[in-house]
């Protein structure tokens, strides 16, 4: 997508003297407020720079820890050093599966591979997997553009979607998720308009109203606890979120709030949707809330609020170190409660989501 | 209640020279950062202090506006004034029913009695609303203690209750709400835990947490996502909000994203309860989703969050004025979604809460 009128991706490889020596990313952690590119030339920092959530998002979690396979096995590309190499990136967030995805899909074209050839190969295959997660984004994209174009021709009014967090290209290598549907049916002409939560603690809420605006897309931001009132009210037409991971029974493992938005949906009988690329769709479970492991994060990231002042960018702290702060990043939502799980291949019910992906269901 | 040891309520009329002359509040829009008395001597300045939230909570907001009649009729005692320091006094906030039942209360009270008396009746008549808001929170404190010990008979533990908003009390004249019921639970010896909801916009789970600390109750702050996963997880055993209008029926209006916590309680299995004093009950009205008005807040204390930096107290910008910001201050838990109502009569299902009034409800 464009920034300023530049296109970006939010990760690419970065050639220095003709070769591949590090990846370049949005850091994301200085969003909305200012648009910085940062450098990573080793594992390490990609780790670093995913846990700081300077990199975030599923999809995007795990084509940066592709890209740190590939810096590890520059540096070098020993068996011990790959499997260290992937054990530390696997450790830096433990929900979303594409992470583990990822790296379980470079160490398996790698285990078997001569050390020579390794960095070459890594590299070859982070791109792949960046290339594909933006085709598999576009893909699903339009199968979501097509659920709010189908509202609007019966509504013939302008679709207000409701979302949650950040699902938009930053968060993958380009489209986004649910964003990427938003994106294709403004860009196809349907009239849409966007409630965006704020989610807290982070706020990534920010980053979307940030993308729409760029893109032009009509938004409001809210805060996270109004998407209730305005569903109760006949306001918002369907929910899109996206998620970290999906079961294969379609619970949806997704950023902390989520849970509470479809409850409502349910309640005020809002259709929810939940768009993924097929790699957030985890097979080998069931019951997202008992097999999920939710991470805590950070007590700060609840303390601290971050924004602009008069001298640029602060934090300002609503509590001190004295007050005791709970801050699990995910929930899960039900798959009773998701009306349609937005795939590459089309739109499911949760029940319904393993016929999407035979080949995926014979692995269970 | 203390602060640094010293007994406060949140608004006291102030006497100066033999006769009162002004109102004093703890100014509420600069805690938990700094806790600063204010002093406000005309309606005007009352009706401010109500719209900006230095005063706030709907039993305090009551008391403060039939403390505003008391300096209007100081000023000028004549019909005109009486009318038009109602007039100005009641427009401040729409949702909250305390405000109007105060004014009217003092209303009926000095519309019949000659100039010369008014001022004297209406400072006597606002201490008696105070005094027994006091009584009246004390009351329904003792029955929604009773409650909580309940649970920790049942579980043999720490009593985990979920609070969104502030109801403690500086949101009444003393004690509070649902925060009486905790303290009173907690004086009593019943190990009691408090989940706090940070309440997004205003972040009055803020001054829940101060309160709850000067207490010596055992609490955690959250952001206002995080309440449906603990509850899913079988960390909340309760839920515990106060309200801003009670319709007859028992429909709940009260803080935005009230209505969230209470949808997400009864999908988990957890009681919802909602401790208000009768003033808050609206017999006049049974549809709350239909017929009370909500409050559209300005835009800025979304776009805007307050905090301690190195200099002291400072905000930030998260949004700045070209983003487009929705801001509804309260939503409605219909009265299918709630447990009880506790009164300072006792603890009645919705649809049993008339019995206990059977004077107000022939009222209707």
């Amino acid at each position: 997508m464009k920034v300023n009128g530049v296109a970006y991706r939010s990760i690419w490889p970065v050639t220095r003297d003709g070769r591949r020596s590090r990846v370049a990313i949005v850091d994301q952690t200085r969003l909305p407020f200012e648009f910085a590119i940062a450098e990573l030339d080793s594992h390490d920092q990609v780790a670093n720079a995913i846990t700081s959530m300077q990199v975030r998002g599923a999809p995007l979690i795990g084509v940066a820890a592709a890209y740190g396979v590939a810096l590890a096995m520059q540096d070098d590309p020993s068996d011990g050093a790959l499997d260290a190499a992937v054990r530390r990136l696997l450790a830096t967030r433990p929900t979303a599966v594409n992470l583990r995805w990822a790296l379980e899909r470079v160490r398996a074209l790698l285990a078997p591979a001569s050390e020579v050839d390794r960095a070459e190969l890594a590299w070859h295959e982070a791109d792949r997997i960046a290339d594909e997660d933006v085709e598999l984004n576009c893909a699903l994209g339009a199968h979501g553009a097509r659920l709010i174009a189908a509202v609007h021709a019966r509504t013939g009014r302008a679709v207000n979607v409701l979302t949650h967090c950040n699902t938009g290209w930053i968060a993958t290598v380009d489209y986004g998720t649910a964003l990427s549907a938003i994106y294709q049916a403004h860009d196809a002409g349907t009239p849409v308009h966007v409630w965006v939560d704020e989610t807290r603690p982070r706020n990534q809420g920010l980053l979307t109203a940030w993308e729409l605006a760029a893109h032009g897309v009509p938004h409001t931001l809210i805060v996270d606890n109004a998407g209730g009132h305005l569903m109760q009210h006949g306001r918002v037409d369907l929910v899109m979120v996206g998620a970290d991971r999906v079961s294969a029974r379609g619970d949806v493992c997704n950023k902390i709030g989520t849970y509470l938005k479809a409850v409502s949906a349910r309640d005020c009988g809002v259709p929810f949707y939940v768009a993924v690329p097929s790699p957030t769709i985890d097979w080998t479970i069931d019951d997202a809330l008992a097999q999920i492991p939710i991470e805590d994060r950070p007590g700060a990231e609840v303390r601290l609020v971050r924004g602009r002042n008069a001298g640029g960018v602060a934090e300002v702290e609503l509590a001190g170190v004295e007050t005791s702060v709970a801050n699990p990043a995910f929930d899960v939502t039900p798959a009773r409660l998701v009306t349609g799980i937005i795939t590459e291949r089309g739109v499911a019910e949760p029940a319904a989501l393993a016929r999407l992906f035979p080949a995926a269901r014979a692995l269970r």
